[in-house]
């Protein structure tokens, strides 16, 4: 017979995973049932509960703090040891002493999102209601709830007004949603590699994801940590198909090519004969340690429906309309995901809307992830433009 | 809980399917234990069988043959009813009476590749050792393998040249190979929307697809005819993914953009919001019932494999060199899963071989799909290099 590799089952994880849904290895905010979380759907979500990170200090008069959004499938460990997979912080480019985000001028705030797993309120979060976690019950959510329960915690934290919003990717929508949603508690904005809205061939990846979670029968309708089992091999394909999405052809040419993995010669077989294979499976294989799969169906249903301009006639330029948060807007050349023409598409609203922005189109072959590499221009882009924004708001050069 | 819709079972066809692998809807060439078909992989595969189908007349000299070669999920019912969909030929664009390729003027020939899942043998045929279909048993084909049995059936036919071996994508690959292997069997070649290897960001495609397959339980290591059951679910998901590359960004903006489906406001649910998602839905479930599971790992993988270059020491000028053949090459401005640049870079070589070609590069959408599609711009360059090739060939304008 043929050899045959398929994704790894993953190690028994599920419990470190279900542990941090609801004791999180970070601060956690909690909002009782006096304070309900209101969501798109219609739905009063409380008691909830917000985990986050910090890194630096608030200054005396709370000017100086900088939220990081994170992207789909990140969380609040920007620039500290991850509590499952143990892997530096996401961010760690740009965040850290004398970094873009210095921690030793500013106060950077990092929270998982709602939905999530590491922590805020999700689908592997236990339901109070019954004892078990949510599950499908879990109400859908919109990146305008995530930006809504952020808002709470920064009220929770006593900061009026946030020096600047940060994210890329699903990251760069809550950025925006920000602006858009509480543009006076807003100095600054970084929104990179995103868009306004989820384009028609975005949504049909993000559905081809949630079809591959769903069609592994140890999904069970959801309810795998009650019933002992773990979709993995589904969210393993659906992490492979996003991963192709972060990468560009280019970047994939130039690491892997053609060349085989451990072989000169082709095995004919169904083996990863070729590197990009290895390396696609281990990324399967990976996510699914530290990843929860209805998670991965909310946060991409999320992103689906964003659309800033859809609440405002279609015109997008409307929501930024007499906005005085200072905007710095920055795209990829080889991304294709969030092409560099939908971050223009902002830049023309911004514009139209009156708003003071600047805009970055970096050249690099390294497609979408490049956000979250070390790409020297882009790292300091982001710098130069929280220094000016640093010296507009009157931050002391040194920090607090 | 929130509602959930996921890919349909596929109606029972899988006894249709199955009876279409040994005694299909088409004429035969059965090839015994004394022909066997000499594979890449080293094992010699006899008996086998090749399902193919024929349109128009062999003129008296036999110059006038054409062989179509398919894609990879195509088949040799090119202009006519297929019989387990009963759809139209997948090519009535391009084949028929004054079509570009006019079945009143040439003799046209379309077989199942091997490995294929409509008649020719492939991982669902039965294997005479055991009585039960080959499943992962089957041996590893490659590209070569497919055009080697192609030429067995061409000396069945008694032809020695072919006027011309047209084929887009995978069939692409096939006319290209043609013209390396048999250089003098081949007066013309079209080759459309395809390269001479696949890249790393098409094997990466690929290698999702054949995960997804093999995460499918009810695959059962390829042995789901004896087990009664097919994976559906999981082939259904790597026809989505693979949907979405035949598919341009702009095509899917134009066909489905933003838009929902019979509603006007999202659910705030996992069903089918937006048309896109429910077109997609449809594109995995429709294919499962025509296609047969194994065969799509077959097949992917002969094209992973797939490099002309690497036979003659990674100079592809060299696989042309001193080619008789007219070529035409033909590419799409928007297909970004073998982008135009693939076409150039055959052109390069073909003009540095010394060969004659031609190459159109067309403007437009609609993406990797245009070549299957009514594109007259394409549909008139087909026809005028078949004019021009008819003319070098001296065959009459009128056909026979």
């Amino acid at each position: 017979m043929v050899n045959v590799q398929s994704i790894k089952d993953a190690p028994g994880l599920a419990d470190g995973r279900l542990r941090e849904a609801d004791h999180p290895s970070s601060q956690v905010a909690l909002f009782g049932p006096d304070q309900p979380l209101r969501l798109d759907c219609g739905v009063d979500l409380a008691p909830f509960q917000i985990a986050y990170q910090t890194y630096g200090t608030l200054n005396a008069d709370r000017s100086n703090a900088i939220l990081v959004c994170h992207a789909l499938t990140g969380d609040q460990h920007v620039a500290n040891i991850h509590p499952v997979t143990g892997k530096p912080g996401w961010w760690e480019t740009l965040v850290g002493p004398g970094r873009a985000l210095d921690t030793d001028r500013y106060f950077i705030i990092c929270s998982n999102v709602i939905g999530g797993c590491l922590g805020s309120t999700g689908p592997s979060s236990t339901n109070p209601a019954t004892g078990k976690p949510w599950g499908l019950d879990f109400p859908v959510i919109t990146i305008p709830d995530m930006v809504r329960a952020q808002a709470m915690l920064i009220d929770r934290l006593g900061i009026g007004t946030l020096f600047c919003v940060v994210g890329g990717s699903m990251g760069g929508m809550q950025a925006l949603q920000w602006s858009v949603a509480y543009p006076e508690r807003v100095f600054s904005a970084l929104a990179i590699a995103c868009s306004t809205r989820h384009s028609a061939q975005n949504i049909a990846f993000h559905e081809l994801g949630r079809q591959a979670v769903m069609a592994d029968p140890d999904w069970r309708q959801g309810r795998y940590f009650e019933q002992g089992t773990h979709p993995h091999r589904g969210l393993g394909v659906a992490r492979m198909a996003a991963h192709i999405t972060y990468l560009s052809d280019a970047a994939l040419h130039r690491k892997f090519g053609r060349r085989m993995q451990d072989r000169d010669e082709p095995t004919f077989s169904f083996d990863a004969d070729f590197q990009v294979e290895s390396y696609l499976r281990h990324q399967g294989s990976s996510f699914v340690e530290r990843f929860d799969a209805n998670s991965y169906l909310y946060l991409t249903r999320a992103m689906d429906y964003f659309d800033i301009a859809a609440d405002h006639d279609g015109v997008l330029a409307e929501a930024f309309r007499g906005t005085d948060t200072r905007f710095c807007v920055v795209s990829f050349t080889s991304d294709w995901l969030f092409p560099t023409t939908e971050s223009r598409a902002i830049v023309h609203a911004l514009n139209a809307g009156g708003a003071r922005v600047s805009f970055a189109e970096i050249e690099t072959d390294r497609g979408h992830d490049a956000f979250l590499l070390d790409v020297p221009e882009f790292l300091d882009i982001a710098g130069g433009f929280l220094q000016s924004a640093a010296a507009a708001r009157g931050l002391p050069a040194n920090g607090a």
